[in-house]
């Protein structure tokens, strides 16, 4: 540590001329062995998952939903907050926490998941947040359908995309910003995408964007804006930052393909009790119910696998419905007798459409969107 | 990666003969430059700190105080939930939720630090949770005072120490176990301690010992067993897994001292905007006040100091008053005019006792209880 430091300080700058370049780095893959890095370590100390045994809850309890924040969470003072509408609109509006919440309110429950989920497990790994498969999480979100907010505007024919901007502040790849993304009209004025401000039934936690934000059911998390300010209406399609930055790219030079809805995956609350360090699970034969949740922000899914032999047999899960919940993760279930020796666990899901998760990783520069199917070791004791 | 779990497939029993010990392996040290395992990885993917401007809040909001759990999270239904007192004591006694919420209730502002915080700054670094310096968090916890619960069972003379019983079960270091903590009698009839029911006003979260859990104010997290289900009073010392665990070692063999009381810290808010992959912190020049918070387990914190010159000189912070809450943090500030170039800003606090925070990790093989003093790299950019 102390060499590495060192050596950083040999190669830049120390004095008043010291840029963002410097301190702001090109993404890189980790090297062939390379451990988690103190970088990589910080984002995961701040930032945190599920721990997967609250797959039991039907809707995550407060502070066990998965967090992202890529700068700071940002101090808002509600009393002063507004929100500002702009751009290619028929008249600007300012709208405060009490104006919104006077509009017609709607509850969604919506699994979210962070696109970089499953980033670690990427062979070589790209180096940013590292997801392992907890990056995920149900709650219940209260607010005004962003088409009924954009209505008080009112949207101009010229307006292609809706940009929203957050309070949050910092640097990425060396440039200064403000996070913010876009969405295409179409989807802006689709039913589903609301401006919350309540989740669970009380005000949204600093960490998920206190005072509102948006909330795009089914996408992946980076669309749902938090500790939102503005909302334009923009006659081009968005180029800003974070528009570059989640895309399905080959290499650093490939344009990609947006990062947008949530690919399906199946997850299964590891069975038996945990060693503390190596987290292998720890069984005695016999009878376990195997449960879990599955997801899409694509297709429904339609059909849960589970496997006990690592890939080799599936079996189909038992699935309950959905209920009113198209947005939310549905719960399964499969019994498995357990024998004495090592068993690797496994699930995977399946959509309407016939998606199925790969076996595999789908590699990608940026790490996104990773659903390969989890793998969990365990270990059965001799009775 | 898979040569890594090739190599482990190759030394390990695959068969029915495959036992604890093969799974749940002694404590290490990394290796020199040795960069974060995998199992490291799954605990802080699992586990979380605060992030560092939640210091800017008296009371951490829900979701933002650190959690550290050994095990799994238990599903405790509260209805058919008791706590069971027993042991060396007059009358056996079995009480449920409303009977512990009918004693007289006390609420305590606690700032409560993981003993393990610092651990990964540490050089060579033990591997276990691989903690920065973010686990802390300060909640006002209501409950019944232990001495009170402790009486309608009846200490008998006989009884030396109180042992605590979680519900929460797993294998560390190849032991099979609930989690399980005691108390010397002197500290369990000390006015402070609190079975609590209540976190910030609300039931405890599941993650934070939902329904019940030991609260003692002062000491590190180890001590606060979540989850309770038991309480023995006991006439020798309690000799558990955890007790040895939790204690300062200078190697394996050291029969080591306990961890008890957490020492004197101050934290402060990083300053200006991060970086996203670096978390380098980034400001520009003129006036900044930098604040933070301290506390300290052993005798009250009488001082800050700040330093701006990665420890070169220290000026003393701006203390607010302790108030009524004599285990909460205090905030602190400091005005620093910023000038371009790289800075490092730390914080230390000293005790009424004199005991100052060290530059320099005071290192021991658990990793724990490492106060060194934050430092935090700046970079103040050209106008």
């Amino acid at each position: 540590m102390l060499v590495t430091l060192l050596a950083i300080a040999r190669i830049l700058p120390q004095g008043a001329d010291v840029t963002l370049d410097d301190i702001s780095r090109p993404s890189r893959l980790a090297g062939p062995g390379e451990g988690i890095s103190d970088e990589e370590l910080a984002l995961a100390a701040r930032n945190h998952g599920m721990p997967l045994e609250a797959l039991r809850y039907d809707v995550t309890p407060p502070g066990l939903h998965y967090v992202l924040i890529h700068y700071d969470i940002p101090a808002v003072d509600a009393h002063h907050w507004r929100l500002r509408l702009g751009g290619q609109v028929r008249r600007r509006v300012e709208l405060d926490l009490a104006m919104l919440q006077s509009l017609p309110a709607r509850t969604v429950r919506v699994t979210m998941e962070c696109a970089g989920n499953g980033r670690a497990r990427l062979q070589p790994r790209p180096v940013s947040q590292p997801w392992l498969v907890e990056a995920v999480g149900t709650a219940e979100w209260t607010g005004a359908p962003l088409r009924d907010v954009l209505a008080t505007a009112g949207l101009l024919p010229s307006a292609v995309e809706v940009v929203f901007t957050g309070a949050d502040h910092g640097v990425e790849r060396g440039v200064e910003q403000d996070y913010q993304r876009s969405l295409p009209v179409a989807e802006a004025l689709d039913g589903d995408a609301l401006l919350a401000y309540s989740m669970n039934g009380a005000p949204l936690p600093p960490q998920h964007g206190f005072p509102l934000r948006l909330v795009v059911p089914g996408w992946y998390g980076m669309a749902h804006v938090k500790w939102l300010v503005a909302i334009d209406a923009v006659d081009a399609a968005f180029t800003g930052f974070q528009h570059h930055a989640y895309r399905l790219r080959r290499d650093a030079d490939d344009p990609g393909e947006p990062v947008t809805r949530i690919g399906p995956r199946a997850l299964a609350i590891p069975p038996g009790m945990p060693d503390f360090m190596s987290r292998t699970r720890i069984v005695r034969p016999g009878l376990i119910m195997l449960e879990g949740r599955a997801w899409s922000g694509r297709a429904p899914v339609r059909r849960v696998e589970v496997s006990t032999n690592g890939g080799g047999t599936w079996a189909s899960a038992v699935i309950e419905p959905a209920g009113d919940h198209r947005w939310a993760w549905r719960r399964w279930h499969h019994a498995w007798t357990a024998t004495p020796g090592r068993h690797t666990i496994m699930a995977r899901a399946t959509t309407a459409d016939g998606e199925v998760q790969p076996a595999d990783q789908a590699w990608n520069r940026g790490g996104f969107a990773n659903n390969a199917a989890q793998q969990i070791p365990v270990v059965c004791l001799a009775p």
